[in-house]
């Protein structure tokens, strides 16, 4: 039989519930699906291709998940480092948004956030901004799968005045993209200390009428937890469960502050959470307890959080990150292992967000979104455990193909799907723009 | 003037005192050292040279330093992981090295670890490990520096019988080195709880006849204080210190479990410290209190250990994991700040190894040992701070050049000084030795 594409690799890692690794595999893919998954010489034996891509040298593993980040903040990449939160957030970051926030910023943004995000094996982001149709067109433009949520707050910003302008904006919004084959529209009140119950509640009606994913930040700094405290009388958590707006649709970044009753809340409520390691050890946020969510069944995932307080969109550095630190304040050496690290960094990632059906591991019948790195270097030789050399050896810079919906988005470390030279003499344009206003 | 060299680039991070960064800079070279460095324009004027090198988008930085590895170790990387400390080295780590060890496994071993160190900018190197007198054979052949530790123990390995017998191979050794451009030799006790403080005295000695420096394991894990404290009645620190073995000549690896009165010490001593972040996460060992040690004085600078425990030899990396988790420990964003890591992966390793007047800066008269990234990157665009940049964004694979003592080690990511595909080769025949032995 025809197939589109062959792709073979040295290890294929299906990250399916056994986790099956495939040596000398072959994947075979047709009309943007995986149709086949075997040993390279089951494969050819039944399907064959004008187009065989990856080799000896290879690993094939599925697209990384990335659910939780903000991608235009790209463009405010290191614009202040090593300060504490508030500073940062009140004398920097929000007014630098204030200053630049329009569609022409987010589209520039988002591309090069793309073309950062694909060269890293990324495919399939999870994002929370505002202009959230522009982010859609561009994330499709490039080929790359994304749920994309519409930014909700209770107050005024560029974009809406009234908490009830934001859910108008972000239901028209969820009516134009809803059924799109690589964006999935959501909700994304910011926070529930800037989000009112009745935010809360009317995003969960608007989420349960279009069966659409809410994405909010939860529980990420000590402040929240006293802060909430002080307003409801209770936790984040207790006051977004009390409200019965926890699902399996919902999504929660950061969740560091937690208290064992919250973590059951989390399990109970299949609340997918989004770790996001690095952020939250650069702005000294805290260490999420990430070793007592997954002993309770919580599905945590990986996020990068905005390119402003990481400072990349690198889901391989989190799930290595996180791998090493969880050990560490776990005080065991077997916690957060290789192999679950890379799960979390897949399959649950897909899980999460809703499309555990579409996405996420390397299955007959799941859209071909694959990744492939090459093996012979000197940092990745020998190789005894190949889940090891992934989160412990390898470095985004290793992946040199990558396929989303059976389309080879990058090619050799090449983007296929739009320029990259232009889209970085673009953001250095945006640079200049941004330093200048700030040396006034 | 003729030079040997010019280097040009968009950023010169000179790492001296005051912190010099030079926009459009460039470096002249001349028989192995810096003869100037300033603005483009002014050392084009007063030098030209055959040779210039880097460019616009381009920065220059000093050599990383890597200050506590064991290189051989390379060739067990990912050899066994997520295991806890004791059952890792005593059922996997020490029957590999028992089997395997032997001088062509240290040669080929070393050949594959500078590799990967050069490629990851790292021009200086404090090694320890057996067969001395291979690595530094070894090291020079690549062009790279080294301060080369004899191993020394109080009992029996492949290689001597009696602490007598290291601590003569030890002296023949040094003696064999001493006045080498690029190797320091140097004596290497593994730690107080596998050397007497007998050893440690006779070591000392050695050290003092030859001004040489020594590099020991000093308060890794948990279980060593508590054995130290059952077998001596103190902690490993104040041990050395009332043996009157600690000085300026003195490096310590991993530091993790010390007491106030400890850094004290370390810091009156002025003892450079090798902060192995990623092994000592990895291995659960704990997190070493940083934050105090620089507050205290003490000169922290960052190692790798061996790739058996991290999984790579990467100095960037080490201070970007250490940057980030020191802020969320110590609650503090500000602390260890990127400027301050660039200078502990920089300037502080040289001098914690003796070299301080060689290298570890970009200044005249020091030697010519200077790393060139790329920065023409998505996830390197916009820039706004290039300390920011390289802690927090960079990884090994930016890194296109490494200069060291005036020659061109790596250019434009390929080694000038050996055949990478034939070391790769003969690491991936070890690994089949390896994993058959172990099948077995």
């Amino acid at each position: 039989m025809n197939a589109d594409l062959i792709i073979q690799a040295a290890h294929v890692l299906k990250m399916d519930s056994d986790f099956t690794v495939i040596e000398n595999g072959a994947i075979a893919v047709k009309d943007g699906r995986i149709i086949s998954v075997g040993t390279s010489e089951d494969v050819r034996k039944q399907y064959s291709s004008e187009k065989v891509i990856g080799g000896k040298d290879t690993v094939a593993f599925p697209g990384l998940v990335n659910t939780h980040t903000h991608s235009p903040m790209v463009l405010f990449r290191g614009l202040e480092d090593d300060l504490p939160l508030k500073i940062w957030l009140e004398e920097h970051i929000w007014p630098a948004e204030n200053t630049w926030l329009s569609s022409e910023f987010v589209g520039d943004a988002v591309e090069l956030a793309c073309l950062e995000m694909l060269k890293a094996g990324i495919t399939l982001v999870n994002d929370m901004y505002f202009f959230g149709d522009v982010i859609a067109r561009t994330v499709k433009k490039f080929g790359m799968r994304a749920v994309v949520g519409a930014g909700i707050l209770d107050f005024p910003s560029k974009t809406a005045h009234t908490p009830d302008e934001y859910l108008a904006q972000a239901e028209a919004f969820i009516r134009d993209w809803k059924g799109d084959d690589l964006i999935t529209p959501a909700l994304a009140p910011h926070a529930p200390y800037t989000c009112s119950p009745e935010t809360m509640l009317k995003t969960r009606k608007i989420s349960d009428r279009y069966m659409v994913p809410v994405h909010t930040h939860l529980s990420e700094t000590q402040w929240e937890s006293g802060e909430m405290k002080r307003r409801y009388g209770k936790t984040s958590v207790q006051l977004l469960e009390d409200l019965g707006v926890l699902d399996e649709r919902f999504i929660a970044a950061h969740c560091v502050w937690l208290t064992d009753e919250e973590i059951d809340i989390l399990a109970r409520r299949r609340v997918g959470v989004s770790h996001c390691i690095e952020s939250n050890l650069k702005l000294a946020s805290g260490i999420a307890p990430v070793v007592k969510m997954l002993n309770a069944g919580v599905r945590v995932t990986f996020g990068t959080d905005g390119a402003a307080s990481n400072n990349d969109l690198n889901i391989l550095s989190e799930a290595s990150t996180a791998a090493k630190v969880h050990k560490a304040v776990s005080g065991d050496p077997t916690a957060l292992n290789a192999r679950q690290a890379m799960l979390m960094a897949t399959r649950w990632g897909a899980q999460a967000l809703g499309l555990g059906d579409v996405t996420g591991s390397i299955e007959e019948g799941k859209a071909a979104d694959i990744v492939l790195a090459g093996l012979r270097k000197p940092h990745l030789v020998p190789i005894y455990d190949i889940y090891s050399h992934l989160i412990y050896a390898m470095n985004a810079g290793d992946i040199d193909t990558v396929i989303i919906n059976g389309k080879v988005v990058i090619n050799r470390r090449e983007l296929t799907t739009g320029d990259e030279s232009e889209i970085m003499d673009r953001a250095l344009v945006w640079e200049k723009k941004i330093r200048s206003s700030r040396a006034e």
